[in-house]
């Protein structure tokens, strides 16, 4: 038996991802979806036009960078400014939000990719059994 | 043009989740998985049985969870003990890497949730435009 509390419904609480029906879950979902934190970590980088980034997110389709720029964009994560030029740019930068995201997302993946020996190592051990 | 140097292909250097080819991006989305992030983050309060880690990511069916902890135990991020009890138990813990994955997850998760304020106001103006 699981003695911990049952999530609670009040909701005056804090948001809480463990809850199905948190309003966090679906933004975590954007944040920690396949290209969100590509494009998330790629833009601590700096600015980017649209087409350098889906250089930089490399094996992105066009239309799933638009579609999870246009998630980052309406969760607070990005900002999208259009410059008045002909013909005009329009560039995509982190909000001070998305920048803390961004930290947290970029330690992560630094511990993944600093530790790939780690994991083949176990994957190995894994298939062996 | 984009002035950044391509992706190597090099297969001594460093794994790189920007490469499309890369080993690092299939763990990568493992642990950043809609399942994976909740049930990592879980794990990080000590070890639990399935049924129990169950209700603790609620809304996850048994067959995600199932399949979320295999690649999990595989990737080298938790460890699986079958207890030779009567009958038999069978737990979850994370391994070091996992405590380390985890920890950046649960950073990332407690600054989503004190900044759904951020997030909603967001929300809120990109649907008004």
């Amino acid at each position: 038996m699981d003695t911990r509390p049952a999530a609670s419904t009040d909701p005056t609480l804090e948001a809480d991802v463990f809850a199905r029906d948190c309003t966090s879950r679906p933004v975590l979902q954007d944040i920690t979806g396949r290209w969100g934190v590509l494009a998330l970590v790629a833009l601590r980088e700096g600015p980017y036009r649209f087409a350098a980034l889906r250089r930089r997110v490399d094996g992105v389709s066009e239309r799933m960078l638009s579609q999870t720029l246009q998630s980052l964009e309406r969760d607070g994560m990005v900002h999208r400014e259009v410059q008045q030029t002909i013909p005009p740019k329009v560039e995509y930068t982190l909000t001070e939000l998305g920048a803390r995201v961004a930290e947290h997302l970029e330690a992560l993946i630094v511990t993944l990719e600093t530790s790939m020996d780690t994991v083949r190592a176990a994957q190995a051990a894994y298939h062996r059994e």
